[in-house]
C-alpha cells in the first residue's frame, strides 16, 4: 500500500503531510487555523488535500484533532479550542476529496505515530506523555491504540496528584498538569521573581523584571547556560512528572514511556530528575519488570504521521 | 465448545470449578492451600482436576493466581503469599492432566469473569476494582484483557493518591489502598476507639474495647444497624474510592466500573458515597460520557469463572 | 478610670465608639472610609473624636487598623487595603485630639476585646479565629496580647495546611484560609453549580443559576432551611477549620478558641463539624487538657471595644 | 544573686549542673536515669544536689523534665518515657534539699536557656526547634516563656503538615516530626537501601547492607564526606523543616528561630536547605520583617542551663 495524508488540526496551525508506509513525510503543507468559523477548517483542509492529491497517489486521509471523537472515528463531538459540536469531519472530507477518511484525537494520533515510527517502534506497549502547557497523552497496549469506551481515554493530565491541590482549568483540584507541565514551570519561575529572591536575578533580568514575560523555552535556555535556579525549576517539574508516571506505570504496565511536547526539549534536564523520581516512587520497583522513560522522537510531526498511519490501517 | 475448569489459587483456599460456556458453575471443589510447600499446590490441583475430569467432559484448564505471570501465561514469576519463583504451573499441570492449561493473574481473571458474565457483561470496556484488605483490579478494554507489557498492569491499589502519605506495604507512601480499602476502614475504627471518642461506644462494646478485634464485616454489620459512626467510617472509605476511580476513569475511560471484594458487601453504604465523590472529582464531568459505578456480581467466584473462560478462549 | 474611645478602621467603614471600663459602648459613630486619600482618614477620625470628646470625658484613644503596626504601636507600616506606608497615626491624632493614642493591628484589637469582655473573659489564654472572606486571628497568652517580635504574629490564615495546595493571594500555596474561610465556602458552592450536580438545584435557583452571585450568607440561610448541600458545604469548611485549630492548639495551648467573623454566624452548622474535626485530629488528645471551641460574642464591635481597652491599659 | 542548680531529666541520663548568673556551668554531674522505679529518680537527684550543695553556695533548683508539668510548675502530670503520674517533684526535692525548686517541661527549659545565654540572647522573641528523633520546641515571646494555658504549648512536632499523611506515634497522621526529624532521615535512607537504588551503595556498605543499622549521625558523617545521596537526604529533611518553620513564623512572629537537637549537628547541610525552603514558603515574605534561622548554641546543656536560670528568676 502507498501514500496517505495526515492532518493535525491545532488551535492555531493545521499541519498536512503526505506520509509513506515507513512514516516518512514525502510532502507537507502548513495553514493557519481559521478558528472562528468552524466550517472554514474543513474547507481549507479539503482544498489542501486536493492539491496534494494532484501530485501524489494518495489512498486515504487521517485527521488528528483536539477534542472528543466519536467511537466510529468520524465526528468531533466537542473540541476545547474550536467551536465544533458534532462536527462530521469524515463525511464532509470524504465527500470533498473522494478518499476514505478517519478521525482521531490528536494526542492518540501522536501516540500512534511514536508507537509506529518513533520512541515506541521497538515495543508493543507505549505510554506517550506530552508535556506542553498542560499534559496530554496516548496509550498503546498490545499493539492497539487504547481509545477507551468513549474515545476519551488517556486524559492523563487530569490524574489527581494532590488532594485539595491547585485549581485546574478542568474544574478540579490537584490535577497532574498543574505540577508537571510548562504552565507549572512558568508559574514557579514567576513566583520566585515576585518573591524577589536573589537567586532569580539572572532569569528576572532576561524579562526586565516582568514575570508575565517568562516562558518555558526561556527557562530551558537559561538552564542550559547553567543557571542553578532554572535547572532547579525544570528538575522540580521533572520530579512531578516522574512521580505521576510511576502511578501510571502501576496501572498500565507499558514497556516504554515516551515524553514529548515542548517542555521535553529540555531533554535530560527534565528527564533525569523524572527518571530518578520514577524509580524512587514506583511501587514494588524491585519485583516488577522495568519500563524505560525515553524522549519522544517525532517532535511536532507525531500527530500528523500517526494520523496518516491510522488512515492506512483503517483503509 | 463445552466445559472448562477454572482454578483460583488464594493464600488460604483453592477454588476449583467446572464451568460451562455461559459461566455457570456445573461442579466445584474447595481445598486448603498447602502454602508451605509450593510443589504440593500443583499436586493438589492436578488431583482435583483429574477427579473432575472423570465425571465431566473437560476441554481446558484456566488457573488464576496471585502474582506476576509471564507473558506466555504459563509461569508464575513471583507471588506475594506463596513461595513461588518461576513456577512452571502450566507445563506441570498439562503433563499431569493431559489438558491445555493457561495461567493468569487472579485479579485479571476476576475482571475477565465479571466482563464475560457479571457486572460488565453488557459492555466492552470494564474496570474491576476489588476492595478487600487492599485494593486490586483488572482492566478490560475493547473486549480484551489488558495485561500490560509484563502482565503486571492494573496494580491500581498503588496509584499514589496522597504525596508523602501513609506508608504502604509496597514500600511507597500514599498508595490508594491505604485509604480506600478494608485495612483503612479497620484502622480508622481503631483510631477512634483508641482516641476514646464517645460516638465509638457501640462499636467498641462489640469488641470489648479491644481495637485489635475490629474487622471490616463487623463495621458493616454495625452500619446496617444504623450506627452513625460505622456509616461514617464506611462513607469515608467510599469517598476515597470514588476519588481514585475518578482518576482512573480519566486515564482508562471504561463504560463500567465494577466494585467487588469483601468490602463491597457494604453495598450502597459504600457505593453511594463513592459515586458522589466520583462525580464531584471527575475532570470535565459535564463534557465527557459517563461511566457507571456498579457492584460486581460474581462475588468470590469471579476469579474461578474468569479463569475457566480464559482457558476456553485460549484453547 | 473612665471612658476611652475605640476606633476600628476597616477598608470601607470606620467604627468609632466611646467605651467604659466594662467594655460597654456608651456612644458610637460610623463613617465611610475615605480610602483613596490616606490623610483624610486621620482627619475624619480626629474630627469624630473631637465631637465625642465634647460630650464625654475621654481619657485616651485606641485605634485598630488592618496592617502591620510598629513595635511602639504608633505607626502603621503597611496596610493591605489602604495606601498607608509608615503612617504616623498616633502622632497625628495626639496632636489633633490632645489625647494619648495607641495603635494596634485590628485582629489583635478584636482578640483583646474578646479576651477582656467576650468569649475569653473567663480565661487567661485565648486564640481568636476570625472567619470572614479569609481567616485572621489574635493570640492572648497569660493575659498578654501576643504581638510577636514585629507586631505581625497570628497570621494564622496562612498556616500551610496542604503542601502544593490551592494558590493563595499571599503568593503561597495551601494556606488555611483557602479551605476554612468564606471564600472557600463560596468557591465550593460555585464549583458544584458549574458541575451541574443535581443536588445543587435549590442553591442554584436562588441565584438564577449564576454562580457569581453566590454569597456566604446566602449559603448559611439555605442551610438553615435544611438544604443538605448547603449544610454539607458549611460542614466541610468547619472540618478544615477544626483541623487547623488542632494544629494551632498543639502550638499555643489556649484554654479557649473563639471563632468569630461573618462565617461564624452559621453557628453550630459550622462549629459542630469544627469541634468534631478538632477532637479527631488533636495530637495526644487523651493526655492533654482540653481547649473549648466557642463562638465569639462581640461580633463586629470586638475590634472597637478591644482598641478602646488597649488605650486604657496603655494610658 | 549567686549560683543555682539545673537538672535535666532525660529518658536515659540525668544531667545536673551548678550554673552561675551568666549561664556558665561551674560544676556538673551526670547520672543514669533509674527509669523503672520513678521514686528512685527524685532520690538520686536529691542526693546529687546535696553533694553539690556541700561544695557550692546554691540558692535554688530548677528541674527540666519531659512531660506535662502543672501550671504551678511543681508537679509532672504525665511523662512519655518515665512512669510518672502526678509526681510531686518540687515538694519532694524541697523537703530533701531545703532549697526552693521549680519544675519545667524540658523543651521549655532548653528554649529558655537558648533565650538567655544562647542563640536568642540578643532578642526578645525566640522559637526553639529541637530536631532529634522527633521534633520538640519552646517559645519565648516578649521575654516570657510561653507555657500555654496548661503548660503544654509548643508541641510543634505535631503541627499537621500533610493531611492524611504518615501515621505518627501520637495517633495522628501527617505530623511535622514524621518529615523533618531524625526519624524521617533514617527512614528515607532505609527506604532507599531497601529499594536497592544504586546511588545508595556507599551508605549501604557502611552498614553491611543492613538498613536497621542506619543512624542519623552516620548519614551526617557520610554527607560530610561528600556522598550526594546523604547530602540529598539531609536536604530533604531540611526542606520539610524550613516549610514548617514558615508556618510557625506566620503564627508566632519570632525574631530568631534556633534549630537545635542531634540532627542540627549536620549544620548548614541541614540549615541551608531549611532557610531556602523557609524563604520560598513564608507568606507575604516581602512585606514582613524577617526572622533569622540560626543553629542553637548550647547543645545538650540548654535544658540544664535553662532550668537553672528559671530557678533563679523564680526564687
Amino acid at each position: 500500500m502507498g501514500l496517505t495524508v495526515g492532518v493535525d488540526i491545532g488551535g492555531t496551525k493545521i499541519a498536512i503531510g503526505v506520509v509513506d508506509v515507513d512514516g516518512t513525510i514525502v510532502a507537507q503543507d502548513r495553514l493557519e487555523t481559521p478558528a472562528t468559523e468552524p466550517g472554514l477548517i474543513t474547507d481549507a483542509v479539503a482544498r489542501a488535500v486536493a492539491g496534494l492529491k494532484e501530485r501524489h497517489e494518495i489512498e486515504a486521509v487521517g485527521v488528528g484533532a483536539a477534542g472528543f471523537v466519536d467511537a466510529a472515528r468520524r465526528t468531533v463531538l466537542f473540541a476545547p479550542n474550536i467551536e465544533w459540536e458534532d462536527e462530521r469531519i469524515a463525511d464532509e472530507l470524504e465527500r470533498r476529496t473522494d478518499l476514505p477518511v478517519v478521525v482521531e484525537n490528536d494526542a492518540n494520533a501522536a501516540a500512534w505515530g511514536e508507537f509506529r515510527f518513533g520512541a515506541g517502534a521497538d515495543v508493543d506497549d507505549l505510554l506517550l506523555v506530552t508535556v506542553g502547557t498542560g499534559i496530554g497523552g496516548g496509550i498503546v497496549q498490545a499493539g492497539q491504540l487504547n481509545r477507551g469506551a468513549n474515545g476519551v481515554a488517556a486524559e492523563i493530565g487530569h490524574l489527581r496528584v494532590v488532594p485539595a491541590g491547585i485549581k485546574c482549568g478542568c474544574g478540579q483540584y490537584g490535577c497532574w498538569e498543574q505540577y508537571g507541565s510548562g504552565r507549572a514551570l512558568v508559574r514557579q519561575a514567576q513566583d520566585r521573581i515576585q518573591a524577589g529572591m536573589k537567586e532569580v536575578a539572572a532569569l528576572s533580568a532576561l524579562v526586565d523584571g516582568d514575570p508575565s514575560r517568562i516562558t518555558g523555552p526561556l527557562i530551558t535556555e537559561e538552564a542550559r547556560r547553567g543557571d542553578p535556579l532554572a535547572i532547579d525549576l525544570i528538575a522540580d517539574v521533572g520530579r512531578w512528572l516522574g512521580e505521576g508516571i510511576a502511578s501510571l506505570v502501576a496501572v498500565l504496565d507499558p514497556s516504554v514511556v515516551a515524553v514529548g511536547g515542548g517542555v521535553a526539549k529540555a531533554g535530560d534536564l527534565l528527564l533525569d530528575p523524572a527518571r530518578a523520581a520514577f524509580w524512587r516512587t514506583l511501587p514494588a520497583a524491585l519485583n516488577r519488570p522495568q519500563a524505560a522513560i525515553r524522549r519522544a522522537t517525532l517532535g511536532n510531526d507525531a500527530g500528523m504521521i500517526g494520523a496518516a498511519d491510522l488512515a492506512r490501517s483503517h483503509a
